[in-house]
């Protein structure tokens, strides 16, 4: 049963050292290159995604009593897969099914099946760069890395922060109590890690694997069947997943149900009735923070995790590269048209301008330079699109409609349909307006304030009230620098400071940085600390006077 | 700010070390002695405690609109002692002004001070034993260990998980990123631990401290402020723990009021308007299940760590010691009156009876031994009182009362008012009886099953149910055994087999022993394990591009 966890012990030990030293380290490479995956792998992936199209999505074993699926590119045209459906009872009897095995064989095989399932999803990163591309509406460079690499790597990560949790205590100990002058006391004790139950990953339309893989392997790691339900719009990434992952099950003799799939379509999911079955104990979602709410209310019987919505800031102060910033910022605020749970949306400048390498910039100074960064950015066609990609929802390019007229328009979006650019709307910071919530998609507000501790108190503030996962400080003050590493800590928001060059503030590193602090409503978990984990699981003993080897 | 740190460093790394080695390991004695504690320790002890006696108690410096307590000892007479109460607005206000010194202090500074107070409170463990006695009713022998040094044990066992998780990332690091043939990307990185909010400790009757401090130490050491609530019966051990915590806290030059102490009535209690204040972001509860579900109902906003109501079971297949069983059970259903959260309620027996070393004893002759054992062990009047102290409550006699006509008597009650020893009570295995909830204090009920294995499944089975800390077994039939391993660790109870001698199945070790599993209805935390801390604070990060040394 551990032949699997042999084969990929030193990737394991490596991966526990890098979550210890939070420094850079990745066995799953992000450049989508012939000579690491095989110099067909690109043309490979592509005609393996394009074989998938229109047909019945196999997934041998699964329950099912009808095919379900209705996906729609954002590049165009519907994928018409279908997929193995089943109904919720059905799906809990599958998961339950699978649970004593799965417990019984222990974290080294569940490990190594986990770490088994990742290589091999490494390997067909570029069939799930189109899947991701196709469902997202990434584009393909980013695709590939958040869909493949990236989210491996995230996987990888929960498995090596489970397993470090897992042998943090000793399985088995002698345990020996002086008694004075008598003889000791002397017990065996030996402890059984049980699993919390049945786990329930939901996804999301725009990272379905980077968000899920997660609490899947977490989930799995530690023992607890899981139903991965995918966004009805973004299904063929997880089911791919799901496939490799029920292979990997059987292969080690463990149920191949212990992963399973449950899809339905837009207007007719599934979730809830998943969500509040008793029997399920573990609940990883990323979505709104309605539906969060409602989870929150209606599954109470379950550990849940989440990620939600936030309002992310970049308060400007000062800088000593104001190209480099400007473009920074160009290129944060374009990547995927906004979509990033990580991307900034609104920018805090004071009224009175700031100084720079290149003199003082005025607020209006600023506010047309970052829209300069953003129209040479994408000036070349096939380079805007390989940065922007497409809007996964036609409902982002409504929403983008709606706010275009609540503040004054420094720079427009450009394009139509799902092909959206980065709108730059000016507001005033002392007057309620749409920077006050989350306004999702290639929109950024350009707020005057005071002056810089206004617009580090604001971004502080507006982060402890609806949440916030990343943000952003440029500024030279090494005081204020620090009174703003103070704020952002107090409202639990991750903070980059003078972010220049080819690392933005939207990056979020496996095994370095942990995403979503947890301290602020824009989440209560983070990927992947030690909290993420250890609660999927329960430890028991058993005990006994020690017997004297015979 | 780290002196105590560097102090008492040994013993941290110690604790560290027994945790996770699970090895018997203690700093704090618990044998009451002379040689231990100083010659005149107990003398001096019992006279600082009647020194307290009809007096107001003193906090300086601690939130105080009135003066309330009523304790009344177990053993008679009202303690007369009035404590500083504030309504609850006041402590919040308090606790909430603390706040910002106790989470920049950092951890090495707020372990050093739990460390230093736990070393005080060992100090005048005699103290705490007969304020622990005269509030719980636990005879002194007991009092002075569950209250004085079992109780720091499980206060630096909390601390000490604390500090490891603490400690488990890097707190700052270097992020280099290699950038094919360009420069690479260098990042530093660095994390504020930052606590979760204030914290609220709801203690209970019967072990006002044992059960209190992991909860107030856990939350102390990771930043959090907190408002200990005393059962209104057993005040005065944690009145006495909080006046040391405030002192060592001022020495250490941070806020008193980073512990505070919410005293109330019996009918006039607090707890409710604490517990669901939105600042109350950590709740350590133990007591009924009742009020378990008051707050997971209207405490919401905060994380709950409880331990409840459960029903303890005992199964009897066999032994090779029948006279060792019995006097080991008498001893654990007599001990303090069957009042710990440990003790066994629920004894299976076949109706075949069992195989025994004595040869085959039917169920009544185990049921007859067992009632005798128990005879012989309190036989001896001062020796009885040393072991059973008295009822904490008057509700408990009244239930002892109330029950006794649900069975047959096998072993009557003796005693009366408070004092009173354990009754036997036979029902049959397959009709309900009162053997189907907890009925908490000196009573046990002997259950004929139709084997072993159905009296394992029954065991098991209630304590999914409702609930179970301990489970026992005696059995000779190693491969019965084995699936008695199995039954338990599903139900999430601990299991102990063929205990005779000195140690007991109400017993859990600090640092050895986790009590309670969380995989049960008897309370959803685990002392101390991992998940016990690491949601008491969170890691926000900041991070820039390296600055080169200058």
């Amino acid at each position: 049963m551990t032949a699997l966890f042999d084969r990929h012990r030193e990737m394991l030990d490596d991966a526990v050292k890098a979550v210890q030293s939070r420094a850079f380290w990745t066995p799953f490479p992000e450049v989508p290159s012939g000579k690491i995956y095989g110099e067909s792998a690109k043309s490979d992936g592509e005609a393996a995604y394009v074989a998938l199209l229109g047909q019945p999505f196999a997934l041998p074993g699964h329950p099912e009593s009808r095919r379900a699926g209705a996906e729609v590119s954002p590049f165009g045209g519907a994928l018409g897969i279908t997929y193995p459906a089943a109904d919720v009872p059905a799906l809990i009897a599958a998961a339950e099914a699978a649970a004593p095995a799965l417990a019984e064989a222990g974290p080294e095989a569940r490990v190594g099946v986990c770490l088994e399932i990742l290589t091999r999803l490494n390997r067909i990163s570029f069939v799930l760069g189109n899947a991701t591309m196709h469902t997202t509406g990434q584009a393909f460079a980013m695709a590939f890395q958040a869909g493949g690499p990236h989210a491996q790597d995230r996987g990888l990560e929960a498995v090596a922060v489970a397993w470090a949790e897992m042998t943090r205590f000793a399985r088995d100990a002698i345990w020996e109590k002086p008694q004075g002058k008598a003889a000791p006391l002397v017990l065996e004790k030996h402890w059984t890690l049980v699993p919390r139950g049945l786990a329930l990953t939901i996804g999301c339309n725009t990272f379905p694997t980077w968000n899920s893989y997660p609490g899947i392997f977490a989930s799995l790691a530690t023992g607890n069947p899981v139903i991965v339900k995918p966004h009805p719009g973004a299904i063929l990434p997880l089911a791919l997943t799901v496939r490799v992952a029920r292979e990997v099950l059987a292969e080690a003799g463990l149920p191949a149900d212990a992963v399973l799939l449950a899809v339905d379509e837009p207007g007719a999911e599934v979730t809830k009735a998943l969500a509040s079955d008793p029997t399920i104990r573990l609940i990883d979602y990323t979505g709104s923070a309605t539906f969060g709410g409602w989870l929150r209310e209606h599954a109470r019987q379950a550990q849940l995790f989440t990620e939600e919505t936030g309002v992310n800031s970049i308060t400007l102060a000062a800088t000593d590269d104001f190209a480099g910033m400007c473009a920074n910022l160009a290129f944060s605020l374009a990547l995927y048209s906004g979509q990033m749970c990580t991307a900034p949306q609104n920018i805090y400048i004071p009224k009175g301008g700031i100084n720079t390498d290149e003199g003082h910039k005025s607020f209006d100074a600023v506010a047309v330079a970052l829209a300069g960064a953003i129209d040479d950015l994408l000036a070349d066609p096939a380079r805007a699109a390989g940065v922007s990609g497409a809007l996964a929802n036609p409902a982002t390019a409504a929403r983008l409609e709606a706010v275009r007229g609540q503040g004054r328009v420094v720079r427009d979006s450009t394009g139509e349909g799902l092909l959206r650019s980065p709108l730059l709307l000016a507001v005033e910071g002392d007057k309620p307006g749409p920077q006050d919530g989350e306004c999702f998609g290639p929109v950024a507000f350009l707020i005057a304030v005071a002056d810089t501790d206004a617009g580090i108190t604001a971004a502080a503030e507006i982060a402890r009230r609806k949440g916030a996962i990343t943000a952003a400080l440029y500024d030279t003050d090494e005081p204020r620098i620090a009174r703003a590493i103070r704020a952002f800590a107090g409202a639990g928001v991750n903070l980059s400071i003078n972010l220049t060059g080819n690392i933005f503030v939207n990056q979020s590193a496996a095994f370095s940085d942990f995403h979503v602090t947890g301290g602020n409503p824009a989440g209560n978990a983070s990927l992947t600390d030690t909290a993420f984990v250890a609660s999927r699981f329960t430890r028991v003993m058993w005990r006994r006077p020690l017997r004297q080897a015979t």
